[in-house]
């Protein structure tokens, strides 16, 4: 009979063999998207399958949830051992829910429906997309039912990405932040407008390539345990907290595009070079959930990346790379620009304010979907008259309009809401970091980020999947989410850009 | 009870399982050569592990074993669908021989002895390599056992690498060959001597990559199922047909460098681009053995890329990247220069002729390990003794002597031999070629290389595994393999290079 310790090596030593052959598809993904030459494609999908299938029957084999079982029964493990083999016993049990029959339909419609999404955006014509996407929703609610729910079947969705997220707690947090955005943006289009022409000019590629480069060694982006490189869309990925990669897209007509970006990566990717390396594999070496990961992306991206106090210091190191293209113009003038408020058609391209009037959108839209109230079929109109409502935009095609994310046809429901929660939470997260420690204030004005990374090192990464979102910003700030550290941070802002 | 169609794709499915295990296995380790951060190395040996572990279980499942047994009893299967599963087979009843306390312990010997050949190496200290080489040859010894032999231990190993190579098949072979080198190599040293030094100039990076790539395309290396990139040691590796990777290296003293091994590795490329991609994951769908590997890269890099013919037409080409280092050459200088022959230390250096004395003494030495006649603490005495007496050069330390071959640390025992005999089928399949089509000739003199390429294709790649080396010789040249191609392919070049 093993004793604990030994049971523990067993444990993790499985969860290692399960990670190795999950991070070894990662790296076959990242390829995909970096250096697979064309016709590399045919065999790269079903190696990618092959690994996914494995990975998924190593975590499903009776003999996990023995192990599981037997190590919740012992009462000498640490709390931190202790926590991995709940969390790892949660993931089992949910994992156990899905019947094969289900995993292989789904995978199946998942498939089409993302050939179908490709052939759709191609032609611009949501009609070619909706029968499979018909069908993926159907399923989708079929998974609602099998994960279950207590109050919406979306709940069991959101839960997927956010654990402990519902339809309530969203309803309830867009509906106090909404009319404050809608106020603020009214105010905005009455006021004088900033001028961003400056961003569109033309900045050669290998320029833009240097700066980025230079800006990742700036925020510490850790080269020795990461690598960029260039793919059609920017991602993060790591094969380890050793190894964790990402890529940007350069566009020389638009600056922006990749600065913010690399920024916006590096967020990401700080998270992940700062979880514990003595956790791989175990939930302790995960990240908390998608909206934490999206507070590190966007804390860096917005509340640094677009600050005035940033830009203060590095414009003159930016007209070094550009003296052209950004000679003449000051530190007010790029920092307004930057920033300037526009109700769009396209969420990617979306301001701070607007961002989140296409999440709600998208929010709405998934949560009727999955009462029913909504049928694929009825996407693009429904589509259209919200963002004809809440952005005044009128939706010109189908390409720019319900056509344009990925997610759905990856069977992505649920997704959405997280990239709002990550700007809330980054809001709150920098607040509490600026009082928690008074250098870092000071630090950002002089391009000293060591503080502000210490303090999300410490009270974000290194936790790992201990806490839920919701616990650990509680942990971080002493406090639950609160909308009004992002409603204030947009009017301090956008107040003084705008002189409202 | 399923038909023998059936039955058949089970085993396909089953065996292209394997292969999509073993080939991201392959891009793990090209990232490693080409792309791994520093600090990524840690976990990334762990995952190349797990999934070596993985596909090795896959393979050896009790039920692999009986799908086969039943496969072998129907008649109603084609040939190559026959051969398929017999080879299979083979390598299923080989597999088995092995317990698995015997991979184990190879694999951990294996690990220390690498190890310590990386420290030996940086000290240049043979003596602290010798003692983990020692306990590797005692488990090859073993190895040798398991697998069985008939006359010799070495012949065990040897088939390894080369189904059905023995010691007498070798020894016979080089002791054909060597006395005709030896008389060359006199008559060349006794003969005035070309000049070589142009060659050794300074050629800028991108110069060289560029030149390298233009070669590649005139090569009719497939970019679109296949690119190059940057490593220390330049290897060529294949995921399947439709994604064949190579790498070089450049040094900006050395120009032959990258453009031999471009050449080289596109010879291995083009062999990997050539298999039937419907064989996938099937042993027809796999190269026959690791000597005609090597006859394809020895080809391509010398019976073509040091000729005469090749470098009048591709000499002014040259001429355009590097006007500087090659406008006053002639094709016949150039060509002479770059055929110089010169004992020297290291065998990944030596010229057409040499370059077999360094592989004679590894055979010999790695013959006498394993019939215990010489001990590994020997190895560097041997090694002085041997290097004296058959190449005339004094060895002057372990690093440029006994120390500069990775493969022992490998446990690659029998590896060696199978590079010469590239160079020798090499010879004949590039005479039966030119026999067969005479717009061959015509061809590489006017920059054509496709009718060689496809003879090539149709007599060699195409094949996959289903002929043994010895076999497929047979079938393309109508012959066994004769040493006297190669060595009147030899007699022919230096004697009108040295005027003998």
């Amino acid at each position: 009979m093993p004793n604990t310790k030994e049971l523990y090596a067993l444990y993790q030593q499985k969860m290692q063999r399960i990670a190795d052959v999950k991070n070894a598809n990662n790296v076959l993904q990242w390829d995909q998207e970096t250096y697979l030459p064309a016709k590399g494609t045919t065999f790269r999908g079903q190696q990618i399958s092959t690994l996914s299938e494995i990975a998924h029957q190593l975590f499903s084999e009776e003999s996990t949830g023995d192990l599981l079982h037997e190590l919740m029964s012992k009462d000498d493990l640490s709390k931190e051992e202790k926590r991995n083999v709940e969390l790892t016993l949660e993931d089992y049990e949910k994992n156990k829910k899905y019947t094969s029959r289900f995993v292989r339909e789904l995978s199946e419609q998942i498939n089409k429906t993302f050939y179908a999404w490709t052939i759709a955006r191609q032609k611009n014509s949501f009609s070619l997309f909706k029968d499979d996407l018909e069908k993926l929703v159907a399923l989708k609610k079929e998974e609602a039912q099998i994960l279950g729910f207590e109050n919406h079947p979306y709940d069991a969705l959101l839960n997927e990405h956010e654990k402990g997220t519902t339809v309530a707690f969203l309803d309830k947090t867009f509906s106090e932040l909404l009319p404050d955005l809608k106020k603020l943006l009214s105010k905005i289009e009455a006021s004088p407008q900033v001028d961003d022409a400056f961003l569109k000019q033309r900045f050669p590629k290998q320029q833009q390539w240097n700066w980025g480069m230079y800006l990742l060694k700036e925020l510490h982006f850790d080269f020795e345990r990461g690598r960029q490189d260039i793919s059609t869309h920017p991602f993060s990925v790591s094969f380890n907290s050793n190894d964790v990669r990402i890529t940007t897209r350069i566009e020389e007509e638009d600056f922006g595009n990749m600065t913010w970006s690399c920024i916006h990566e590096a967020g990401h990717a700080l998270y992940e070079q700062g979880l514990p390396e003595m956790e791989y594999g175990l939930p302790l070496g995960e990240a908390c959930s998608y909206s934490i990961h999206e507070s590190q992306s966007r804390l860096w991206e917005n509340n640094i990346g677009r600050s005035l106090a940033f830009w203060k210091l590095y414009l003159p190191l930016l007209q070094s790379y550009f003296p052209g293209q950004f000679g003449n113009i000051s530190a007010e003038q790029f920092y307004k620009g930057i920033n300037k408020v526009s109700p769009s058609l396209v969420r990617t391209e979306a301001d701070e304010i607007t961002y989140h009037f296409h999440v709600f959108i998208r929010y709405e839209l998934e949560k009727k979907l999955l009462e029913g109230n909504l049928q694929a079929a009825d996407i693009p109109s429904y589509w259209a008259e919200q963002y004809k409502n809440l952005l005044g935009v009128n939706v010109p095609d189908d390409k720019q309009g319900s056509l344009q994310d990925v997610h759905w046809s990856h069977g992505s429901f649920g997704y959405f809401p997280t990239y709002s929660l990550g700007s809330f939470y980054a809001a709150q997260f920098f607040e509490a970091a600026k009082k928690d420690d008074p250098t870092i204030k000071n630090g950002i004005e002089t391009g000293n980020l060591i503080p502000l990374l210490q303090w999300l090192r410490s009270n974000i990464h290194a936790k790992g999947r201990y806490f839920t979102s919701e616990e650990l910003c509680r942990q971080a700030t002493g406090k639950p989410l609160e909308i009004r550290f992002f409603t204030n941070y947009l009017l301090e802002k956008y107040g003084s850009i705008y002189i409202l």
